[in-house]
């Protein structure tokens, strides 16, 4: 029996790779998106009519940390520093492999109903493989690795290797893993190059929080401020390199076709130029990085250096939301102030970020991210039909402005599979949010002794 | 007859004058707020149990044009003079009074779905008076007056007069009327004197645009830039006064206790000094000055200089949504990034400039703004029951950085009376959209040929 061909109606196609479709259709056959025009021309054996939608390509979170969902508002307000360590306790002491499975599953069934059909994820536990497995949808979890001291080198590297093969083997066709040595004050300059070589050898993709504060600018360059203090008083060596943190991570044998660069903010000119010879990838989290004070990625220059650059929400502990149109739209905001031109960047280029250009930054396969002959079918739709969209000129400027943050998809599919229908997860764990929400009592309670203390 | 009291009951009550309550409850008798305590506490005559949600004072919009609100989306990306060029020809060449209407009424439906009972509009037209009368709002129209041309001062003041004596009759016990001449660059030293002597007679509160742009900076400083340019072309005189915008109004009379300053972001500390001196009030519009490229106004140091912030949309022209819980978490994110730390603003700060706050730039009623014995019932309340809420930590929180954007208020009451219930407008025009989308589609057809032109 032939695969039927599934017809995809809405009243505007926003193909990303070409313009938008009044009146389209995309026409999916088994995992594939076989045909994208218009409605009246779309030749299908079933035909699907969503109505009143903008129908595009499935948004692909380029970074995020799924395991924290359980976090979520915890933590408001408190410098990064102690942010982090709240965190990594909380993670450590607090929540079981259970709570973060739980946590990652809702982490999941959000972004799906925000329309998310890719999520690159940081992981310490692991566990979002299993959560991603489990859903349907398509990602990547980069294992994480720790060690500030050169003494733990050899320790770090063999425990990623252990968490690697663990984790290889609860991957599916559509969910791979990579590594992440965290970030420049968490892991060595001999970690970084150990990670580099291990990853080499064994083809996996890297990711590492990079560049995102002064305070890590402060650390790698001149040996000072708050994380040096940390690590001094652990007895850990710190030393100035008088470099910036890209610089680091070119010299350590990192930067390459497949290292994702997490925030980049904090680049000069020759950073820049570091990351295009390189190749490297950039995920932009706007949301976070004002949230946090942390400031504004030079999103534009990298662009024109021709450095690939997704977005990406981080961790709900940070953001509180994962919800890539709302990112989409505060990329827009925020490089509209860096360049101090009105909407520096346009509703359609912000989208195309959320899209092909989170693919292209985690080196998916070709086509992803847009809608084009012999793609994988992963489709988002969001229902267009509220007054406020009224009116409406443009289908990028009424989805990324009017309709904004916290809609849900009308429709979410991931390789040729629906996995939400009208804002609702297909078999969803009724029971999940209550499992959450009672680890997040214990954490509260928990964290109320560690402020007492 | 008694006036009967009801309770309205809430998982959560955030009066903004003081701490949240979990399970509280506010009782409404007549117009104002008779109670506000622990749900089991609450003595009435009826009990309303509103359920998972949060209840909160309305939420006061202290900068609006409702009027355009039928030009949504319209004019992406144009620079910024081109865009005010495009808009007023748009305004006055291609909408009837009947349009501007109907824009004005959509705007005011789209606010009470999204919680705001208080609207601040500059109005050319004069008729956002007739869309808050008609749907119970509260509001304050401040009617526009232009005039770069210092011959032009005695018959812009008349136009003033004769649209504050029409207008003042429309008005209501809930609606009042203001001035607004409309910015440095579109009025002259002489008309911002005149106004402001006409309106200290009339007992007027006053509204302009000020130190919103670079652009007008260099045109009052220096009498020069695209401002300059533009009047020179159509043969009006210009100076440079080498004075700040805020400086050349102070010197004009205009700044005192009733004067609402919008944007307010081209502001050295003299400036904030002038206007704590003059008790004036400013108007925040975080995602207008954003999306424009203006920048990120000094809020921080306005507040620690004692002059009263409110927030605003602006018109969905530049935003493009009216949403304040929106612009509250804006106004965090671009706060931190100014202030280079992480929650400059808290959610809840942020929550009471978006009501109290606004409420005292626009000297309104005491009380008005929080939820406290005698201030009259303005009433929001959002749902908090969707999954993307756990877990919750603080409502505040929950409210502006989780839900975010786009929520639909399940009540919106002014002064005692509701006017959503569930997010729909009670008694709503159901045509009124189509009104709207057709003569957009007429402003469209227009621009076309003035793009081709």
């Amino acid at each position: 029996m032939s695969t039927s061909r599934v017809a995809w109606h809405a009243a505007w196609v926003l193909p990303i790779a070409s313009p938008p479709v009044r009146n389209g259709a995309v026409v999916v056959e088994g995992d594939r998106i076989a045909w994208v025009g218009a409605s009246a021309r779309a030749e299908a054996d079933v035909h699907e009519h969503l109505g009143d939608v903008l129908l595009l390509p499935g948004l692909v979170n380029a970074h995020t940390h799924l395991e924290l969902t359980g976090l979520r508002g915890f933590l408001e307000g408190l410098p990064f520093r102690d942010w982090l360590r709240a965190l990594t306790l909380a993670r450590r002491d607090v929540l079981s492999t259970d709570d973060l499975l739980d946590a990652a599953r809702l982490g999941v069934a959000e972004g799906l109903r925000a329309g998310i059909t890719t999520y690159a994820d940081c992981s310490a536990s692991g566990v979002p493989v299993r959560a991603l497995v489990e859903s349907g949808a398509r990602g990547r979890v980069y294992l994480e690795t720790f060690g500030p001291d050169v003494a733990q080198v050899s320790a770090s590297i063999a425990q990623l290797r252990d968490a690697v093969q663990r984790w290889r083997d609860a991957a599916s066709p559509l969910v791979d893993v990579g590594v992440s040595p965290h970030a420049p004050y968490t892991v060595s300059e001999s970690l970084y190059a150990a990670v580099a070589d291990y990853a080499r050898a064994e083809r996996l993709p890297i990711a590492t929080h990079v560049a995102e504060s002064a305070a890590e600018t402060a650390f790698v360059r001149d040996g000072a401020g708050p994380f040096a203090d940390g690590l001094r008083a652990r007895g850990i060596a710190v030393r100035a390199t008088q470099q910036s943190p890209i610089a680091l991570l070119e010299r350590t044998g990192l930067l390459g076709p497949t290292t994702l660069c997490i925030h980049a903010i904090q680049l000069d000119e020759h950073d820049i130029a570091r990351l295009a010879a390189a190749d490297a990838r950039v995920v932009h989290c706007p949301i976070s990085n004002a949230k946090l004070g942390q400031g504004i990625a030079p999103v534009l220059a990298l662009q024109r250096a021709g450095v690939a650059v997704g977005l990406g929400s981080d961790s709900v502990v940070s953001n509180d939301a994962m919800d890539l149109v709302q990112e989409a739209r505060q990329a827009v905001l925020l490089q509209s102030i860096a360049a101090a031109t009105p909407d520096a960047l346009s509703a359609h280029e912000a989208l195309t970020m959320a899209t092909a250009g989170g693919a292209e930054a985690l080196g998916l396969l070709p086509g992803l991210g847009t809608l084009t002959v012999g793609a994988p079918a992963d489709l988002a739709a969001f229902r267009l039909d509220a007054p406020e969209v009224i009116p409406l000129f443009d289908p990028a400027v009424a989805l990324v402005h009017v309709l904004g943050a916290g809609r849900r998809a009308a429709l979410t599919m991931v390789q040729g599979r629906v996995l939400v229908r009208d804002g609702a997860v297909l078999g969803a764990d009724a029971d999940l949010p209550r499992r959450v929400s009672a680890a997040a009592e214990r954490v509260s309670a928990w964290w109320a002794t560690v402020e007492g203390a």
